[in-house]
């Protein structure tokens, strides 16, 4: 905001490089430094708004909102999914009101589709998918992975549509976090009888910004492995995610309003479905905790996240 | 809500007799007790929510919100009218902001009819309701009664619809409170040199049930003794008391507002219209003090509310 | 609002020149005293309402809010441009959610126009306002005249509609402060090579009425002393007037939710174009501390605003 009344930079407009203030024309350049102010020649050096580090990689702009010069851009971690010719994305956003380890949460627990998703990608309750193996690992520091197969089961209507293949399937799931804020749910779907090398796979990439303690920007993208060239299909998969995620913003919020209420935190009662949210949060914990209590420590996120094909067990 | 993640099940589905959870599809039972929890066959005992004891009579809901044990359908009213052969009721439902006892005051008050619905139900001011002396009875523990009767004055417009009858009518009205909640207004009118055992007579039902401070569940029904089956006027008589009730409502929402606002209680100055609603809201404090002073009391309700016709005094 | 059930008189309706609440129908005097309450004869002297002095001048309702002795029409000031032959009046509401503090702020400072109000009054870049020297002056207690002239410039689009002259012109602004919440912006425009004294002129009168400490209720009156009978001239500047504090009254509720968000005061680094706001703050301030320390005070505002010609410096 302007160093002169406050004034949401955002509101001004953009001349050159520089930003300039929609009420006085005060102008501010990248380093944050003023470069212009109407009506006199002295800028006191006051005068002057907080700069943050940024960078844009993977078609997204990382902020550094910490100790500047500790800002280091090969801590981002690698998601070319995003923005690399082998995959084409669905991108979105969605604001949400709700804690984004709620979002967390709802991403890394695959037991929910079958109720919150039921007209998407939820399977019905006859193939229930709690009712599958889910496997949950960690794989690095702040890193954890869950994965569930579901062989020969009937699409889903959305998998049905992108694999135009009505009969059955085999599926799989990854759910991955890497704390504090990243989400990758990575899927696979290839008919049954074919080989799991030429699945349909999409890589779905949550990325969460705490906008408050109780509200989130999530920006989202779901980058395809086939059909690349397809823009009515990349259109309709963003619109399918958008419905989706749309169904997840209500639960998210809901609860949301409830812990605003009753206070404390969820899950009340440990299920099942909770296993990985729970190692995910305490991955998350652990991380705070080494930060609070040594003031150098500086976490160092893996940078790859592994998409490899899972092998698969089930056919 | 649900043990898990605090889901309303409300905003679940119904399954036989069972509720569902929206979010992971736990189902309960009327007893509380969670019978399935899809993903696993053991159920956490602690996975269960609260239940109460629910009896639906008089065509009405009615629940059991404090100690189980003392939970007793015999001390339900009978407020039989909204539900009887001999009566027809239109029925409706207001959500009120304000105070269930601000609602209870405006009941008891015979007073403000002129004013706040002068379109509606209200004398004109030459025959200003106030004027018509009130009888003030305390009938049983938690019960009082106000009656004022109003011979041969003009048929306000409803009345006149309802009576189809455009000439000098006799009137009387009779506001209940029977504490905490429960309001009935009994009116009746017949043209003037008829008998009043053929008046035509309405109970109005005024059911209201907390739901916070300052807000409140309004569930009224007026059910009357004439013309049983003409359905249009039950259509009619919805409307209008439906317009005469939001008329109610901005007059009770303003005060909650002002209270809020200024602190303390009204009436801040007490007038002659004031005496029922005193002495109703007295009858509820004393209730409120021998229940905080004596853990064994039970409050015992008249079961009847006495709706004889009053004895006219007044052709 | 009535002493009975706190409903505001302003929702009631007027009887002849008393007030008659919409609840119970009692009628309140210019005096505040209770005339009638409806159903009985005695009315208790404590249900009475609190009035306040009120006199109509120069077009406006003036109320005395403090100390009642202590009225004195005299101490009104001469505003007369809203109500004069020789003057017509455009006038106009705004309520602003902001402190009027920073509506004084954003009316003492001639040097926003270019950058909030390009497409109406403010001048182009390239001659921009803050550019010419402003004199800022003390003239009496509370009052504050800040003074800018321009001469020989291009006409923004306002005054070149107002002068139907689209050649050169020279202009001049006046900013008047009147503690605490008074304010006049008197310009002239002439085209280059006329006599000032034949000079388009508009007062702007400013009249805050503080609602609370974030919102104020903002009455403005622009009076013009040329084309007195063209009423769709009136009409235009009614609607330019409109458009242009409209755009004001954005950045001074962004304003005002930033102080509430990041608290202290505005400006946060002193500029020039801050002159004239600081100083109205400090002797509207001033005042504001002698009243606190001295019970006796009583501020005497000078009564008439110089509106003369300034001796213009500049063609």
């Amino acid at each position: 905001m302007c160093p002169h009344r406050l004034m949401p930079l955002s509101a001004g407009v953009r001349v050159g490089d520089e930003l300039q203030c929609g009420y006085h024309g005060m102008r501010f350049a990248i380093s944050g430094a003023c470069t212009l102010a109407p009506g006199q020649t002295h800028i006191p050096p006051t005068a002057c708004v907080r700069s943050f580090p940024l960078v844009e990689r993977h078609g997204l702009l990382w902020i550094w909102m910490g100790n500047r010069e500790r800002a280091d851009v090969d801590l981002i971690p690698d998601i070319h999914w995003n923005d690399h010719p082998e995959w084409t994305p669905s991108r979105g956003y969605h604001h949400v009101k709700a804690d984004f380890r709620l979002t967390v949460d709802n991403l890394m627990d695959l037991g929910h589709e079958s109720w919150v998703h039921l007209r998407t990608i939820g399977q019905d309750e006859e193939e229930c998918i709690p009712n599958y193996p889910l496997k949950v690992n960690v794989l690095g520091e702040g890193l954890i992975r869950a994965l569930r197969q579901m062989p020969n089961i009937e699409p889903p209507p959305f998998f049905a549509m992108v694999l135009d293949h009505y009969g059955r399937i085999n599926r799989w799931q990854t759910a991955v976090s890497l704390a504090p804020s990243i989400c990758m749910t990575d899927f696979g779907v290839y008919p049954v009888g074919t080989s799991p090398d030429d699945a349909y796979r999409s890589h779905v990439l949550h990325l969460l910004t705490p906008e408050t303690e109780s509200t989130t920007h999530y920006f989202w993208s779901v980058a395809r492995n086939r059909r690349l060239e397809d823009d009515d299909l990349t259109q309709e998969i963003g619109k399918a995610i958008t419905q989706t995620f749309d169904e997840d913003a209500v639960v998210l919020e809901i609860q949301q309003t409830q812990l605003e209420k009753y206070g404390g935190s969820v899950p009340r009662v440990a299920m099942k479905v909770d296993e990985a949210p729970i190692r995910a949060r305490r991955l998350l914990e652990a991380l705070v905790k080494r930060e609070n209590e040594d003031p150098e420590f500086v976490y160092r996120p893996p940078l790859m996240i592994d998409d490899s094909t899972p092998e698969l067990e089930m056919i």
